[in-house]
C-alpha cells in the first residue's frame, strides 16, 4: 500500500499537544511502517499565538481547522467544557473525525457527542479520556465485543491510590496527601481527587462503553476518601486486605449500577497489587472470565501517546463501517439505590457486657444480613466488633445498621466498607 | 452503514472452532451493531464428517474454502504444524484474511507466514496464539505503536503458574502438578509445559511483534521448573518474594534476548500478583512507562472470544491498509549469551568455618558482581549462605559461583535465580 501524507490538526497545544506533535514527528517511520500513512500536525488551535511554541502552525481561528478539507482528524487536546464541547461537535457536524483526551467532555456530554459522530458518519475516539496510557476502551470496543462485560472494576484515581498505599506504611492521610503534592500527584487543591469525582468521570465512560448505555457522571454514586479512616487501614491490614478508592460498575438483569467509594481488596485480587499512582481496571465478561489491564494513569506523554494510537486507528479505518460510533445503543435504568450486593467489613464499638454481640448478631440477621466472621477486640472501657458479611445487598445492611447506631450499647456510628475478594469472604481472618 | 453478510470459514472444528461459531450466532447482533457487519461460518473443514455436529455446514475439501470467493476471512483452529501450515500459506496467497490461533505454527514459521501476508496484501492475525483472551497482541500492534516497546516480562504458561502458586501455600511439587492434571490445568504428559517450552513459543511471538524483529522458538533460551526447589520457593517468601517461571524480552542496544526461566518476583510487582492458571504480560516502553494486561491464558471459549475479535477486526479493516503485516521488519541481532544483566539471588552451602564468608564474597567482588543483602543461616553441620546481588551480567554471575563451587569450602552447587523487583533489591530482607 503506497504511504500517504496525512494533514491532521489539533485543538490545544498545552503538554498533551505537543506532546502530540513530538510523537507524530519522532515516530513518523514507525507509524508509517504499521500502518502506510504519515500523520503530520499541520493547524493547532491556540490562545496565545505569540507565545514561544517552536515552528509549530497555531492559529487563533478554529473555523481554519473545521473548514480546511485536507485535514483528515483532529485531535481535542485543549480540555475544559467549553469552547471544546462546541468545536467537537462543529467538527463531527462537519464530517471531520475526532480525538479527544477530555474526561469531563466525555463523560458529561458523551451521548451527544457520540450522536453527533454517528450522525456525521465519523468516528469519535476517547482511549485518553481515561486512565491514560492504558488502553481500555479499545480492548472494551475491539477485543471483548463478543464478551458481555457485566461488571467493570477500577483503580482509577491515582492521587488516591497514592494516598492509600502510603496510609499503610504507616503515614496519615495527612502527610500522604502532603507527599503526593509535593510529588506532583496532587493539586493544590486535591478535591476533584479525594471526593471521588475525578474517578467517578473516569467509570461513566468506563460503564458507557461496556454496557452501551448512557452513564454520566450525575448517574454515579460517589464516596471519597473522607470516610476512611487508620483504624479501617489497620483493619485491612490484619485481614490481610488493603483499602483501595475503588470504581464499580455493574449490570445487574437489566440494571446498571456505577459506584465509587473506598473498600477493602483482598491482597490476592489484582486491585490489591496497584500501587502508588498506578491505575487498574477489571473487565469481567462471560467470554473472557476476567481481564485487568495496569499501567500509568497520567502523564502528559502516556496521554499523548493514546491520543496518537487513536488518530493512527481512525486513519487507518475511515470508511470502513469499524467501529460505528454507537457506545449509547440503549438506556437502561439504574439499580435501585441500596440493591447492589457486596460482602462488607463492619466495625462497630459497643459497651463492655454481656449479650451485646447477640444484639449486634441479631439485627444484622433481622436484615438477612449473615456473618462470615466476627471478632471482638477489647479496649479500656468498651469492645470493638469487627465483623466480615457474606454478600448482602447493601440497602439491608444500612437498615440494620441504623437500628445498631440506634442501641443503647453501641458508641458512635458503626463504620462500613464492601470487601472485595476473589476468594469469597470465608477466608478472611484476623491475624 | 448498511449492514453487510460476511461468509466466513473455519480450519478445524474442535473445542475453539465450534466455539468461535456458536460466538458468531449467539453475539450476531452485538457484532452488528458495534462494526456493521454479521459474520456468519458457511464451511468448516473437518476430517471426519459424518461426527456429529449440528447443522455446520463441514467439508473434507480445503479447496472448497480457498476457491470460495465469497469466504471473507478463514479462521485456523485445528492446531499443529500440517497441514495447518501448508493450508494458511495457501490462503494467504490466495489473497484471503487469516486468523489463527496456532501458537506453534506463529512462533516457528511467524516470519514466513508475515511475508505472505504481506505479499498477498491481505492481514494475517494471531491473537489467539497468545495468551487466549488477553488481547496483548492488539494492545501492542495498535494502542502501543509509538511507545518503542524495549521489555516485555511475562506469566504465559498457566501451568507453571498454578503449581508455583500452590507450592507456596505448601504443596510438593508432584502434589502441585497432580492437582494441576486433577483440575485440567496440566495434560497428561506435562513435559511441554513445566520445560518452559510452552512459554517460550509465546514469547517468541511477543517479542516478535514488540520488537518487529523475527524471533522464532530456536532463539528462545529457555529452563523450565526442574531446578525450583522447596528452598527456593521458602527463601522467596521469607525475603517477600515469589517463585513465577517468567519470560523476559529484552531490546539492548540493539540486541534481542529472550528467555524463560524460574525468578524471584517481589511481592509488590504486578507480576507476583498472578495466582493459578491466569497469565499476565508486562509492557515496558518509553512513551508508556508500564501496562500490565491479566487474564485467562487458556480455555476454548476465552481463545474463540480471541478468534473472533480479530476475525471482526478484519473484516472491518480491510482494504485501508491499516496494519500492514511487517510485523517482522528488521533482524535485530541476539545479545551475546551472558550479557543480560539483572539482579540475582543465591543460595550456597558452605563450611561452618570462619573466612568462608568473605572468600564467597572475594569471589562475587573479583567479577564486579556487588552483594545488597547477605545472611546467614546456620545448619547442624554447614551453613546457608542467602546472597542478593545488584543487577548483574549473568555471565558474570556464572562465572563467579563456577569459582565459588570449586572451593573446598563449598558443598553442592550454588543455586541462582534472576530477581524481578520494582523497587531495586536494596530493600528485600528477611523475616
Amino acid at each position: 500500500m503506497a504511504s500517504v501524507d496525512v494533514p491532521v490538526a489539533l485543538l490545544g497545544y498545552g503538554t498533551v499537544g505537543s506532546a502530540v506533535d513530538r510523537l507524530l514527528r519522532e515516530q513518523a517511520a514507525d507509524i508509517e511502517r504499521a500502518t502506510g500513512h504519515r500523520l503530520r500536525v499541520v493547524r493547532a488551535l491556540v490562545r496565545d499565538p505569540a507565545k514561544e511554541r517552536g515552528d509549530a502552525p497555531v492559529t487563533r481561528d478554529f473555523a481554519e481547522i473545521r473548514d480546511d478539507p485536507s485535514i483528515a482528524v483532529v485531535a481535542e487536546v485543549m480540555g475544559g467544557l467549553e469552547p471544546a464541547g462546541g468545536y467537537v461537535l462543529e467538527l463531527l457536524h462537519a464530517g471531520k473525525p475526532v480525538v479527544t483526551a477530555n474526561k469531563q467532555l466525555v463523560a458529561r456530554r458523551g451521548a451527544e457527542l457520540f450522536a453527533a459522530a454517528a450522525a456525521g458518519g465519523v468516528q469519535l475516539r476517547f482511549e485518553a479520556s481515561v486512565c491514560g496510557a492504558i488502553p481500555v476502551i479499545k480492548v472494551l470496543r475491539e477485543a471483548l465485543v463478543v464478551s458481555n462485560v457485566h461488571r467493570v472494576l477500577g483503580i482509577v484515581n491515582g492521587t488516591t491510590n497514592f494516598v492509600l498505599t502510603e496510609m499503610e506504611r504507616g503515614a496519615t492521610y495527612e502527610e500522604a496527601l502532603a507527599e503526593a503534592q509535593r510529588l506532583g500527584f496532587a493539586e493544590a487543591d486535591p478535591t476533584e481527587d479525594v471526593s471521588g469525582k475525578d474517578a467517578a468521570a473516569k467509570m461513566a465512560i468506563l460503564a458507557t462503553v461496556a454496557f452501551g448505555s448512557r452513564v454520566t457522571l450525575e448517574d454515579v454514586a460517589c464516596e471519597g476518601l473522607e470516610r476512611v479512616t487508620d483504624a479501617d487501614v489497620a483493619a485491612g491490614h490484619e485481614m490481610g486486605m488493603v483499602v483501595r478508592l475503588v470504581g464499580a460498575a455493574t449490570l445487574v438483569d437489566g440494571h446498571v449500577d456505577v459506584r465509587v467509594r473506598p473498600a477493602l481488596v483482598d491482597r490476592a485480587h489484582p486491585l490489591a497489587a496497584v500501587e502508588g499512582a498506578f491505575n487498574a481496571v477489571m473487565l469481567q465478561g462471560d467470554a473472557i472470565r476476567e481481564i485487568t489491564l495496569e499501567g500509568p494513569g497520567a502523564g502528559g506523554l502516556e496521554t499523548a501517546s493514546a491520543v496518537v494510537a487513536d488518530m493512527v486507528t481512525i486513519v487507518g479505518t475511515t470508511g470502513t463501517g469499524f467501529l460505528q460510533n454507537d457506545a449509547c445503543w440503549r438506556e437502561l435504568p439504574r439499580l435501585p439505590e441500596g440493591e447492589v450486593a457486596s460482602p462488607f467489613y463492619v466495625r462497630i464499638e459497643v459497651a463492655d457486657r454481656p449479650g451485646v454481640l447477640a444484639l449486634v448478631a441479631l439485627r444484622l440477621a433481622a436484615q438477612g444480613v449473615s456473618i462470615a466472621r466476627l471478632v471482638q477486640h477489647q479496649g479500656e472501657k468498651s469492645a470493638t466488633l469487627h465483623i466480615v458479611t457474606h454478600e448482602a445487598p447493601e440497602g439491608r445492611l444500612r437498615a440494620a445498621l441504623a437500628e445498631i447506631d440506634s442501641l443503647q450499647e453501641t458508641r458512635g456510628k458503626a463504620s462500613a466498607l464492601p470487601v472485595i475478594s476473589d476468594r469469597g469472604v470465608a477466608g478472611l481472618g484476623w491475624k
